[in-house]
């Protein structure tokens, strides 16, 4: 398993999102990391990140979901293109869609582990499909489509900048 | 439009959901009326809600579609029946499955609005349809298959004010 997350390899553009930004202490900085074939983060929810008393807010299993997929996809990509993550050009995804199972409620108070597997990987999109576990019990299933982050977007983050 | 929110009927016990409990001080209290057929809501993202500068982060609006969806779920069931929403006994619906579609980059800095329409209503389970917009663009779509809260759920609630 290798110790630098994907999420902090972003160039300081791509590091404010609410859900694994390293430059976003409001966030929950998810990171992620490759265990052989599969991505694996882990993250324990805090006590107001709840649904009812007991349980995890599902909007917050969806969100680990999707910075994982979008994480493990910009890995796989420089992976299959063989370099390193700190290599230019950098490459980020964005979410075209996401897909959430909830099998069972999800138990407060202990680590989540959130599992992806590269599904597809073509230069138009990656599919990451991941499981999301408490206590080794699976409580959600999901898969993220994930595309390279648009031009359109990368011009007004520069914009946003000036 | 009605102007109590239907989110604002919840009892004290599931009113701490990180995404709509009016009893939770750190989530995102989303609130949801009635507008004739739809349902609607409100969010102003704020500032450290971004995916990259400039953009809302797909994890927060997943999150509305997802309470706006059990919300409107649980409002419709109530309709259903014929009884208003502070009658006893008390519904909460919880999310069994969620998918968004991000068919466009949501801009920051705006209100987005969320509108619902229920697709389907049956005793178990409602499936409401909804949509995102950005000053007047639709952003996202995406659906939520919402299910009556398990007993199994409700024991554990119980348990955990003990």
């Amino acid at each position: 398993m290798t110790t630098t997350a994907f999420q902090d390899y972003y160039p300081d553009d791509f590091s404010h999102c609410y859900g694994c930004g390293r430059l976003n202490p409001h966030g929950h900085q998810i990171k992620s990391v490759w265990d052989e074939e599969e991505s694996v983060a882990h993250f324990t929810p805090e006590p107001h990140h709840m649904a009812v008393p007991g349980f995890v807010y599902g909007g917050l299993i969806a969100s680990l979901i999707d910075c994982h997929g979008t994480g493990t996809a910009t890995a796989a990509t420089y992976r299959q293109q063989g370099r390193p993550m700190d290599s230019n050009p950098p490459l980020r995804f964005v979410t075209a869609s996401l897909n959430v199972d909830y099998l069972a409620p999800t138990p407060m108070g202990v680590a989540l582990e959130i599992r992806g597997t590269v599904e597809e990987i073509t230069e138009k999109k990656v599919v990451v499909a991941a499981r999301v576990m408490a206590a080794g019990k699976t409580c959600a299933r999901g898969r993220v489509v994930a595309v390279p982050i648009p031009d359109t977007m990368l011009k007004i983050i520069q914009e946003t900048k000036k």
